[in-house]
């Protein structure tokens, strides 16, 4: 008889390439040698929690409905920060109760969060500043292999929800922020389409520019010209066709970006 | 009873260890979960076809025959283009009819070339910028997973290839470039070794550098020097003994790479 | 009936996101489709072959332990350096014969250290520039299916080990050095903790920076501020809160990290 397993996605900032990356499949694979496990992304800004915010709800509705995935950016590592395990869906959660979380808490279609306890799961005491290794993959494991949510620990009374999470929406502007940089120099916000209805035509501020007109794609712009569009995961971005955003505009995660109109 | 699943492989510009190359793994996954993803490459120049038809050639030869080797350096997204898949012997590819795969075209090698067709594969209406996620990986997982080729969408009747793709041979000298810079900072060319058969010694302009003399591998140049010799993928290199070309030539992916002889 | 496989990890200095790396896996799954092949790391400092030891050593605890590791750092490819295959417990190391398993051989507990004879395999002659590709990944895929590590080739007489390995313990200080810099920009030491057991309060010069106080996780630390912790490999480290000591310190892999004590 084959028991199902859930491939396991990691999602940090250890760098592209880092042996903590590699280590992390290499500690499930001791664990659990049938479980798949998969890079989601490990170029998050070191310590950027919006950041990975961000991109774990910009790629979750793409990963398998049975996934389970570890989120490790936690630059409160070895402190008393607690760890989550949540449901979204069928799917299963494992993050740093530092804030990564805030927007799924936000939307309500969390469910089932405990706090991870390594001594009920028999996860041996943890070096103070790797956690990934220590307690997210042996927990991954663990839950790919089946063991219920319910067991990993108890329910996580409150848990953190970081403020200014989604951009302030005002009469004449949207003040949101620059949440993520890709490797093309795109500029992605917090800005969702839906808040861009019946607005009319709209310009940003990012950097020192100012941008305006939505466009549908790259092509639609002349090579070198910025533009507005939204992106593949419904947020507003700022590009430039055949360069990069980030570098024409000086712009880095985390600085703002404001919708105006009229 | 087991049926056969082929191997997926992924060749993108989107950044070594981003989310945009985690979700190709995911949507394969949440698609066809027994079929095998791997990574090829994610480190394209942004935006550089050439250079992903250079490595696409390289690495072909050393994936399993029966592969599906999904290609997405695709500058032109949302635009009209369309993508094509094709056969390489037992191989799968798919790319954008961009020009990826003009190397292939021109050797005559490439066979069954077809015009993806999304709404035949049931694939839903797709984003404007991210066809990577919302085409090529649904289509590398349902090849994967058994459909036929000829299945995906018509013949092309036409598919695009390139201008300048092979270098320019003349009495005195071959004009090519460099078609990839790789982690060591080496210069790949697109000459290959037979067209330096019978020319005798040869020199290399690259960048502000004169170089001579074909060496067998970095061991035979000092610490420091720059060398010329034949590299694994059967062209013309430049690279730098426990250094790097690219920034000691001050050399980039489409420089020009001529090479001279008496 | 099922045959047990070893699963196959990386750690190159290729570069993260590489088609090198990516053919490795290519390699693997033609000639041994069910072995499962993982990236441990690519992102080794091009040619450092103590850091690759450092990572090597650092990772291996937390591998299966059966695993099958190719380590391909290899500045000497093509020149008259052997191959090394060895057993580390249960596990099956390969890597050239530059010195990388230093560390492992100091400690003792490397066994059955064999010379790889690729006509023995029966792996076709090899690119000058290239053995991951035409030597290392061959032998890991037939060591992983099961051939026995002593049929690879004869016992290595005299495996190479690197001077300076290992700091210099002197009265009055320790004088080791940089191994690794991480994607955080924490400069790891080749100094382990028990070196520092009843030497009381220490302080350390690395770059231009004295340093002094251990703590236990960067939270201990003001923002911005430097500290010295032992790492989650158990080795002394040279941080700095939310930031990077490589670039506060103006620190490189290979650097002095020299511990003293009154």
């Amino acid at each position: 008889m084959t028991v199902a397993v859930r491939p396991v996605f990691f999602l940090t900032d250890f760098g592209p390439g880092s042996h903590y990356a590699g280590v992390l499949h290499g500690v499930v694979a001791a664990r659990a040698a049938g479980v798949p496990t998969r890079d989601l992304c490990h170029s998050v800004t070191p310590g950027r929690v919006r950041e990975a915010g961000y991109l774990l709800e910009a790629s979750l509705p793409y990963l398998p409905p049975d996934a389970v995935l570890a989120a490790v950016v936690d630059p409160g590592v070895g402190s008393g920060r607690g760890i989550l395990a949540a449901a979204r869906g069928d799917a299963l959660l494992l993050a740093p109760d530092n804030g990564l979380l805030t927007g799924l808490l936000l939307d309500g279609r969390l469910s089932r969060v405990r706090l991870v306890d390594p001594r009920r799961l028999g996860i041996e005491p943890a070096s103070r500043t790797f956690h990934g290794r220590d307690i997210f993959a042996p927990a991954a494991a663990m839950l790919a292999a089946g063991l219920p949510l319910d067991s990993v620990g108890p329910p996580a009374p409150a848990p953190l929800r970081l403020d200014g999470w989604l951009p302030r929406c005002g009469d004449r502007e949207i003040a949101g922020e620059v949440v993520h940089v890709d490797a093309f120099g795109n500029l992605i916000s917090n800005i969702g389409e839906s808040l861009l209805k019946g607005r009319g035509d709209i310009s940003v501020r990012v950097g020192a520019a100012g941008l305006s007109g939505l466009r549908g794609f790259y092509g639609e712009a002349e090579s070198g010209e910025a533009l507005l569009y939204i992106g593949s995961s419904g947020h507003l971005e700022a590009g430039v066709r055949d360069g990069s955003a980030s570098r024409t505009l000086s712009v880095r995660v985390g600085d703002p970006f404001v919708v105006l109109w009229r």
